[in-house]
């Protein structure tokens, strides 16, 4: 039995996220059904974790189980002559048999869009978050040190979906100026509760609208109250960039 | 009576072109909807020219005249209220009344984008031409330096559109390399035959594929003959960048 590895790009936008769903349409079920007719028999696919409806990847990684003789090469090909043309494999590539895409996450890095400018773009207009109101990027910056190393994370947990653990390491974080009143928040980590880099966008605009300082984003972390952070951030400035192994 | 000059993004993907036409949607025709919901009153847009089904414009310029007391950012601000989110007035300016936004043009702006590599992106499909054997990049430069300067482009014109007088001045090409095996040609002249830009990068790409040199190019160019010339690069990588008057 060979185990595959994938590397996935999607555009969210037209999907109810990532993992399998009655009656809505999901990633991990387009890419189930056109493994499926690859090798004519079911085949189920571990994703490195789920994405919300709405967010974009460029580099979700899934693995599967099967018995086929096709080349690597040619397997990626046919899954995307198979596949609508939002989503696209990059990569398919025999691992170790052990190899388990979940379980196995180093680490994962997301990147959120923002634009702040007076008017949106017609073009990005699923690839960004509009904001209007000027933000203080400086004080943004300043905010999001406090969240690299390990802190318990509850208070950036989206509702409804407590984890018994809420610990977890944050790598490193980066805002990049882009073009055009572009900003790109990068944020790696060891993993990510549900929400919560949204739940850390929006608690950083706050910030960056001078709702809050850079140093009430600490005592926010503190908190561990998910009631002191902000809103939950637009899903579509969302993508998961890469999952390291 | 007013003249407001309008700067618009559009993404193409969902639209029959700029132009108004009977039973299908354009942009001309979604902008002077909401303009005449803005005044009150039809209102009639000159554009500084069409753009093709599926065509993108990042500054495509327009103009209109109307009587009305609402301020230029207000203006725009309904605009884009009322629009739908594949369009958006960037500007509204009110402009001399003798300005026409086409007959005015000093020269367009083009960008087309090329994908070169194995796999197409998901996220970007509908804003570039994936290309998957491998281009030579340097032959495409030195081909593209044959087009600036004042030449009959009939070689270049859309074929059932002739124009009397197809001499057009180019001022400037470039290539401009960008991450993940993409490509963008930017063009600009005086003036641009139908499906000009589009044939003119098939016929580069052509030349990327070794099926011409970059001297074939240049005869291609002064045989003044469609036949000579590649087929039209399809419209999504194509973007209308920007006008000057």
């Amino acid at each position: 039995m060979g185990n595959f590895k994938l590397t996935i790009e999607y555009d969210g936008t037209a999907y109810h996220g990532w993992q399998r769903q009655k009656n809505v349409r999901t990633i991990q079920q387009e890419i189930e059904t056109a493994l499926a007719t690859m090798v004519k028999t079911p085949v189920a696919l571990i994703g490195s974790g789920r994405t919300d409806a709405g967010v974009h990847a460029y580099g979700q990684v899934a693995n599967f189980h099967c018995e086929t003789k096709i080349p690597e090469t040619a397997f990626r090909d046919g899954l995307n002559s198979l596949l609508p043309k939002d989503i696209t494999v990059h990569e398919c590539c025999r691992v170790h048999p052990e190899f388990h895409a979940r379980y196995d996450v180093v680490s994962k890095q997301y990147r959120y869009r923002i634009l702040n400018r007076q008017t949106p773009s017609a073009i990005s207009r699923h690839n960004e978050w509009h904001i209007r109101k000027q933000i203080d990027r400086e004080a943004m910056h300043k905010a999001a040190r406090h969240l690299v190393g390990t802190h318990d994370f509850r208070s950036f947990e989206g509702a409804g979906s407590p984890r018994s653990n809420t610990v977890r390491t944050i790598m490193s974080t980066n805002f990049v100026d882009k073009q055009q009143g572009r900003l790109d928040f990068w944020i790696e980590g060891n993993g990510f509760l549900r929400f919560m880099v949204r739940n850390i966008v929006s608690t950083l605009v706050d910030v960056g609208l001078g709702k809050n300082t850079p140093y009430d984003f600490l005592t926010i972390l503190q908190a561990k109250d998910r009631s002191r952070a902000g809103a939950t951030a637009p899903p579509h400035g969302l993508f998961l960039m890469s999952v390291k192994y």
